[in-house]
């Protein structure tokens, strides 16, 4: 089995060109958060990542990891948005070719991003099952390189690095509250936080609508999403990948899960209280921080108060997301 | 007549205690404004100031230059917004009463902002000649001190700490765009940005429907705008306080306006690109930077590359700018 180490992590942050995002705090969104029991929260901004998310740092590392003779076939992915966007630009800055296969239904802003990075598009049916096969055809005509979202070492390797900045921006975190969906950014900063600090916890954050993570963790018996299970969190709805399943009961604390209801009022009160315009899938570990019952018995149990929240992108159509505020309106 | 020095401003940041607010940059954006000649823009982030905007600066400095005889009496402000939370927090800080006079008319949102900092709040009618009388007989009943939103030098002197950050953040600027109101954060931020660097730009950004600082420079002669004059820019409506008036020949280069259509767009600019929730006061210098004719003329004449703009703050009922932004869509 494929087992992500801190030496990986280590080697992503040399080799990736990322921003280092911003940590945030508010006074007012602690005080909020600290009615029951004194917490700091410490928010950090991947949504400020170049492509307005994460996605970047693992795309750029799978990259940058191509080898010279592989390199100019270029590289294939298949995306709804934020990781077609990292994977284009990742190959923009190596200056190979990048094959984006992005479902019709992906709203054209995020299209005219990755043609904006100098992909080419390849558009198809919205069925998970087309994604792959068209990818697969695009491998076999180029010869390119696979980039997996979340399923592949040098994705998630990239993704932990985030974990090693956050630790080096704020002392003495408790805990980190991270998003998960495929796993990637979950296990990659989990394995970089505990070999870091072995005290440190990892919990998930998942929405309740799509939580197959969470009844993997809890069952210990692999759970998979309905196909027609969604969410407001459009950025988590995959399954948890085989690397990220073979390493959560090792790495991960707890895993929380959210109603539609919270994910939407956080991701309000992070565009109100923080002024950063996330996209809802980085508003699910906020909602766990501030609403979630049992993550407040956790974090009481254990003395923690300093917590890193991951917010991961700020992708959004920003009328999309101001109807939903409308919507989940107390 | 009252003149701010650089020592004014030096004693500010020394004496107020506010965060740092970070500058951002973002590559689609500096693309974006490359369109004619090369140009690097670096935002000044005070939207992210304690109470959401730079008033924080000005009031806390005032509020703590009061002498210890005369603190406990408290201080007295009147405001439709930013200013008051302002004044209310570094009154807070200080552990002195704070009377805020607020028009009815004002967003609930704020006022519970200032009743949160433990303000006393004094409702009003809208016009600014209540306003006055209602703090003039605060001030007579509690021998408090008021504290001006502009025309106060240790408020202008508190804001000009923005620019004195901002030049130790970023190297060579050749410019920086304020927007102006009462013109304390343009008077501050001149004096303190002329006098570390006489050859720097600063560039006053108006909202064209209340012009009165742009007719006052061009003129040179005291304008100021009709009563009824109003725009999407509500910081900005007030005229050119006195000792702005006073200064801004000698240390202002230039203003520019623009329309009510470039400052929403500008704003929606920001929050999609910079995913900075900006209200739209904070996206008139922007959009003189972005769309703005004689500008762009003037930075080619000046061979201007680097230019600060200042996100003045992020106090915004986030569905009445949503519904702006459509309003002014293409």
């Amino acid at each position: 089995m494929v087992e992500i180490t801190l030496n990986d992590v280590l080697q992503a942050a040399e080799r990736i060109q990322v921003h280092r995002t911003p940590v945030m705090t508010s006074d007012s969104i602690n005080e909020f958060a600290s009615k029951n029991r004194p917490v700091e929260l410490f928010f950090k901004c991947e949504l400020l990542q170049k492509t307005g998310s994460f996605k970047y740092r693992g795309a750029s590392n799978a990259v940058q990891s191509i080898s010279e003779q592989d390199a100019p076939k270029g590289v294939v992915c298949h995306s709804s948005g934020n990781h077609a966007q990292a994977v284009a630009l990742a190959a923009k800055k190596r200056g190979i070719p990048c094959y984006a296969v992005m479902p019709k239904s992906v709203a054209d802003i995020k299209k005219k991003a990755v043609i904006g990075y100098g992909a080419k598009l390849v558009e198809c049916e919205s069925l998970m099952s087309e994604r792959v096969r068209i990818a697969d055809e695009l491998l076999k005509e180029t010869g390119g390189t696979f980039v997996h979202p979340f399923n592949n070492p040098k994705v998630i390797a990239g993704q932990g690095t985030i974990a090693l900045e956050l630790l080096s921006q704020v002392e003495d975190l408790d805990a980190i509250v991270v998003p998960v969906g495929g796993g990637g950014m979950l296990t990659g900063c989990a394995v970089a936080a505990k070999s870091l600090n072995p005290n440190i916890k990892i919990f998930a954050a998942e929405p309740a609508a799509v939580d197959d993570c969470y009844q993997t963790f809890k069952t210990q018996q692999r759970s998979s999403n309905p196909v027609t299970a969604t969410s407001v969190a459009d950025g988590l709805l995959t399954n948890l990948g085989d690397i990220a399943y073979a390493s959560i009961q090792k790495y991960v604390d707890d895993v929380f899960t959210v109603t539609e209801k919270e994910i939407i009022q956080a991701t309000q009160f992070v565009w109100e209280r923080l002024k950063q315009c996330i996209e809802p899938s980085a508003g699910v570990g906020v909602a766990v921080t501030l609403y979630n019952q049992e993550f407040q018995e956790k974090i009481k149990e254990h003395n923690i108060k300093r917590i890193g929240i991951i917010l991961c992108g700020g992708n959004v159509d920003i009328s999309k997301v101001v109807d939903l505020f409308q919507k989940y309106k107390d």
